[in-house]
């Protein structure tokens, strides 16, 4: 594809929804077996760091692949407009033929995305995953350009006219990038804007553990992670002590469950919110994105924290029954349908 | 991605059940309202050329999309493989980011590939694809470097050790490719192989209607085609006389008719094949392609005629449930736990 020109089907707004900020990636997606993984031996479900060779010596050995733009905040993004909200992005792609086709797809999803190209250092980043029978995916990420996301390419206006600010866990992998987050969540707390986090990946607390725990003590207000996250972040061995954990530390902790639902924390109440069944799992790519990108449209419009929960599953519902992990179909009209059923 | 060496995961045979030739294709899907076809001026269901301008300009109108290999012959070549044949492909690329992934995935599918790609001219060559809600695909290709797939880069002693060759209609909307199609023909019948010619697009069948009564009346032993196609071929009103037209004309014509299945014609008989049920088409992109795929995987296996037609009947019904027209699954597999169900 040649470059994208700055097309944007929404009109720019002075205000946004959500910011979000994380690694723009595409995904590079293959259906594989479980015996691939072994011998790979790559970790299931989890998400590796990879080198630019290890990449393409994966790449090498993958089955016929789909390529699609993804990137966990771009997706969560992508997934707020396609609710019928507003959402801006930040994050790197250099001047190359994954970064056209990035900068187009966030573009084409009317999610507002300004930080110029890179013309030169690394390839754009992509993520090889692989997807086995049960729909589970392995990720294995070359970072490229992505990290050097600096300081200088935060736009201060942008973070402090959009309600919340969405940090992807993620870009907490890359100290250029660590230093960026904390400028943005800096800029948001004194614009008085809310600050919401995702966990990403149990390996990804684990190795960041003591900065996280003290970022949901300091200024996250609202927390996304799955279960094996914020085990992983309370140091407790059960769900519900790690419920117990982070009651209050945060102002709202959505903690999702896969088919067993979610759960809302506050420091008032727990609340359940029932998985919306699907008839087989494709590719749960972005189902946690896409979680998100629901709870946040909900909130931003300031509807009560269940009904926010039961956007989240509905739009969690439409990413995990095909490929890739920026929905097909427009979900303001799945909710609306779906919402009051 | 990097350039991809010259892996090959079946090893490479001295036989092949099937070469196929055709336009070396990277799909470029995305999933639209009916209003954008109008808007565009699409004509639903059918392939359009377009020039690189356009391609450009329809792309950036286009939703998020989904990169991915294509291509007919080539979808069809890797449904072979996936079923456990042995096939080989020719096709031309130019050494770009979507060079790289067509040599990729297509030597990932295990199918045999040699042809260089060009290190000049035109890219490689996309198809803008667009998908409605009812799963109905409508292509706008730019042809791109596949235009100079010339004689000389046909593998003379490929063609004489291949059981069929499978050509691919499309490949004649080129002055220079329609030469090389003819000299391919020409080998192939001169080694006492089978010709088999897919119709492609109606439209296509059109633009070259005689040069195709020709090659009916002419070399071609195996006809690939839909309703629609046969119909415009043999320019008769009703697809129950097409069907009495061409019989007798090919060894073989295999007539599909989506939910209808398909009518497998010979001079002795006419056999209906039920089309395999589904629950939902959510991208009928190489529906075609992959019934023919099945068809050839049995016919190069002397299996009876009806056994070839099922066996295309379930390979159709994988790739129409998904995004992309590669196999996810092995088809291997499907049919072997289908097939006697």
């Amino acid at each position: 594809m040649s470059p994208i020109s700055d097309i944007n089907k929404e009109s720019l707004k002075n205000n946004f929804d959500v910011v979000g900020i994380g690694n723009a990636i595409v995904d590079v997606i293959s259906h594989e077996s479980e015996q691939f993984l072994k011998e790979f031996g790559l970790i299931k479900e989890s998400m590796a760091l990879i080198d630019e060779k290890t990449a393409i010596d994966l790449y090498n050995h993958m089955s016929p692949t789909i390529q699609t733009s993804g990137g966990s905040a771009a997706n969560t993004m992508s997934g707020i407009t396609s609710l019928g909200g507003s959402s801006s992005y930040i994050g790197k792609v250099r001047n190359d033929h994954l970064g056209d086709v990035f900068s187009h797809d966030i573009h084409a999803a009317g999610v507002h995305y300004s930080v110029k190209p890179s013309e030169q250092g690394q390839p754009t980043a992509r993520s090889m995953i692989i997807v086995t029978p049960d729909g589970a995916r392995t990720m294995n990420t070359f970072l490229g350009i992505s990290t050097t996301l600096y300081k200088e390419d935060l736009d201060v206006s942008l973070i402090e006219n959009s309600k919340v600010l969405y940090c992807e866990g993620y870009i907490w992998d890359v100290e250029a990038t660590k230093d960026t987050i904390r400028s943005a969540i800096a800029i948001a707390k004194n614009a008085g804007r809310k600050i919401s986090f995702t966990l990403s990946d149990s390996f990804c607390v684990l190795r960041h553990h003591q900065d996280w725990v003290d970022l949901v003590n300091g200024p996250i207000d609202i927390l996304f992670g799955n279960e094996e996250e914020i085990q992983a972040l309370s140091g407790c061995g059960s769900f519900t002590e790690a419920v117990e954990w982070i009651k209050g530390r945060v102002e709202i902790a959505c903690l999702t469950r896969a088919a067993a639902g979610s759960v809302i924390v506050t420091e008032e109440k727990i609340i359940e919110i029932a998985a919306k069944p699907v008839e087989q799992i494709v590719d749960s790519t972005g189902a946690g994105d896409l979680y998100a990108a629901g709870f946040l449209f909900g909130y931003t419009r300031e509807l009560d924290l269940e009904t926010c929960g039961r956007i989240g599953s509905i739009a969690a519902s439409e990413i995990i029954v095909h490929t890739g992990a920026r929905p097909f179909s427009s979900l303001k009209e799945i909710v609306s349908s779906e919402l009051h059923s």
